[in-house]
């Protein structure tokens, strides 16, 4: 049997996905006691080569929440990288310190790369523009819960579309079911070509257009994302297109009351302060379902459950 | 309810310290399978904007002998604040994944900000030059330990007054006692004028002086402090005033015998190492006493005990 | 009776060697479950003032394989020692918070002058270029492990003979026992002399040679070192060294079938990727030793077991 990696959501077939949001919902609901004997004696080790709080501290509070403990690092420097060790080396190093890798890297392909190299789990939190799967099972999730289906909805997603590891794994996600999309972007952040071919193979509806203010009366999602002053070469692009949309109370005056904003966070000004306390806003409750998602993508690649 | 928060020692009544401080000796005096039990299942994290050995390490290992569990950062550039997140943003994201922050970070009000971002319990590691409660309240179980009371005794500040955080705090605390306080420090050091006013309006009689020799005599307890360079604007000025007073076997000659020296260390040059294997010296049991007094606010925050 | 610390292989006596690898395979053959309470409620302190991956979670997977809990830090720039604190009042500030230290220091004689200044064990993690014992029992492990006996074995070092510490504590530990040595170096970075006369005087045979592939037929075991870049002060010597020996499958032809090849890694390209898959290469085999010799360790010192 092929050991279990969660390396892209290409991977997950559609019943796949719903197994696993079902399993997430299974441990958001156990009892603490129960919980915290799930993977008990079980070690997680983080390698986290591309600093990243939010995804870190998230799988390892999820760890520990499992009774399992934590190993690892939150930044390159401090590990063997700099002394000119190949990744492969790294991970199968670290291998036999553990039983699952959950990492972080700049570079396109690092996760999957890593996952052939080693004979335990990688969990991939994040391989430069590329993949993201985690936080699209969490994302999945949170729709799921808010809405109670995902079939029939109406989705758009705004921002940095071209350099958004969120919004390409989630688009093709939600590609599975009977959704309808929209892909609101200023011209040079558009979703790349590659993923729209995807998306409509699979015979799911898109619309790309720049205007925000015009698509949002059609939403019951908004999924909006940070432009990331990190992917950009060029400081001047990237001061012209942040900030193109600012998602505020004024701009949700057309939505539907029930549409709710979600983003990957963190948020510089996409998102103004006044939104966070308006039904509207569903960001922080998304983050808080990284837990019970990740939970289950631990337990599921270690056979537990 | 309102929530707990440790933020300033100005929050706390007499009562509320003289409470805090039992809770610290019964923690200190229980069985160790007891108090491994206290906190099982609950997770801290330590949140540290700016670096700290001292505060973080005895913060994780006070959670950890309570049973419970830590995430965190010990440097801002590992976290998000470097994607340019706002404090808020940063705290209500890891709120999601604990049960309650410490943290430390460079800008006076932060910690209190912080807390009222979020609905689990903020406990303040240090914010700038402004407060330290944690540290206050393990140098007044110190001083109560040793001392077996606090009013009556003649306690003596000397070094940093006027950047030293814990100074600020601690004479705060014991003006709610019956004490004499002597601030011994150079004209530039001089304790804050707002401290001094808030002290009297409590009735605590307090001395200013820049001679150490000549005031010795008449201590209990002399509470020395670091120069802190990284407070300094002036380099020339620092080096000017470090070392000033440097306390040694020969300045406690003048000494009452049963004279304890405190510092909440790390300490440079102002007290000599010939002095560690003396009786004066207490600033390592001091910094020993953050165990138990850490662990009986994390109990009172999370409402345990 | 005096603490145990595990500060250099030259405290050992052979047969404290011998009982602490008994020790390490009884607790490799241990329960998962009897092994989880052995330092239930104790902690480990990782000092590392200097960066590793390999050795510090290392440490903090075999400190949490026998239940307990770690506090540490993984690089100096988040202690307090840029405030400029002493490294014995950082140890004797750690001291405080746990029951044992492990640290890596890049100043040799750090991990002993750590432990005179404490009352809790020390197991040094590498000092600069002097001591790595636990690397030592590591490696001893594996060859009795592999071979079943150290007494008779004919064992040449290749590589970075000046610098590489784990050579030299090697090498000293096989000479309490029966065996036949070879140093095979560049001239420049050749066997220190101190170490070849207490080698000679324990009655050790030994042959230096600049020859690596007249002497492979000879080895049963071929320990093999990274020339550490870290260490030079003039980076055309290190170009001109670098790779000196590499070892392959070609080198392996004139090879006895039951050769061993052992690296304490991190590897740059010393030992081909095409050697990985072959019987002879057992160095992440001799790095997954590290977990039950480090437990062996700190039960040890902890006087458990």
């Amino acid at each position: 049997m092929a050991k279990k990696d969660v390396i892209s959501i290409r991977d997950f077939s559609k019943k796949e996905i719903e197994d696993m949001l079902k399993l997430a919902e299974k441990i958001d609901s156990m009892a603490e006691e129960k919980r915290l004997k799930l993977l008990a004696g079980k070690k997680l080790a983080t390698l986290f080569f591309e600093p990243s709080t939010r995804t870190r501290l998230s799988f390892e509070s999820a760890m520990q929440g499992l009774g399992g403990s934590v190993i690892g690092f939150a930044d390159a420097n401090t590990s063997s990288t700099q002394k000119g060790e190949s990744l492969k080396d790294t991970v199968r190093t670290v291998e036999k310190y553990c039983d699952v890798i959950a990492m972080r890297h700049s570079l396109e392909g690092a996760a999957r790369a890593a996952a052939e190299s080693v004979s335990i789990p990688v969990i991939n939190g994040g391989d430069g523009a590329n993949q993201h799967p985690t936080q699209t099972f969490l994302d999945m999730y949170t729709i799921l819960k808010l809405k109670k289906k995902i079939d029939g909805l109406v989705i758009g997603f705004a921002g940095d579309l071209k350099f958004g590891r969120t919004v390409h794994s989630l688009a093709l996600a939600l590609s599975h079911f009977n959704v309808k999309l929209y892909f609101i972007s200023p011209d040079s952040l558009k979703m790349p070509q590659e993923f729209l071919d995807e998306i409509k193979e699979r015979g799911t509806n898109y619309i790309e257009t720049e205007n925000l203010a015009e698509t949002i009366p059609e939403l019951d999602i908004l999924y909006a994302t940070r432009i990331q002053k990190e992917r950009f070469y060029d400081l001047a692009e990237y001061e012209r297109v942040r900030g193109f949309y600012r998602i505020n109370k004024k701009l949700m005056e057309s939505a539907k009351p029930e549409l709710k904003v979600m983003h990957p966070l963190p948020r510089i000004d996409e998102i103004d302060y006044e939104l966070d306390n308006t039904p509207y806003a569903v960001y922080f409750e998304q983050l808080a379902n990284g837990i019970p998602v990740r939970q289950a993508l631990l337990c599921r690649v270690l056979g537990v459950l």
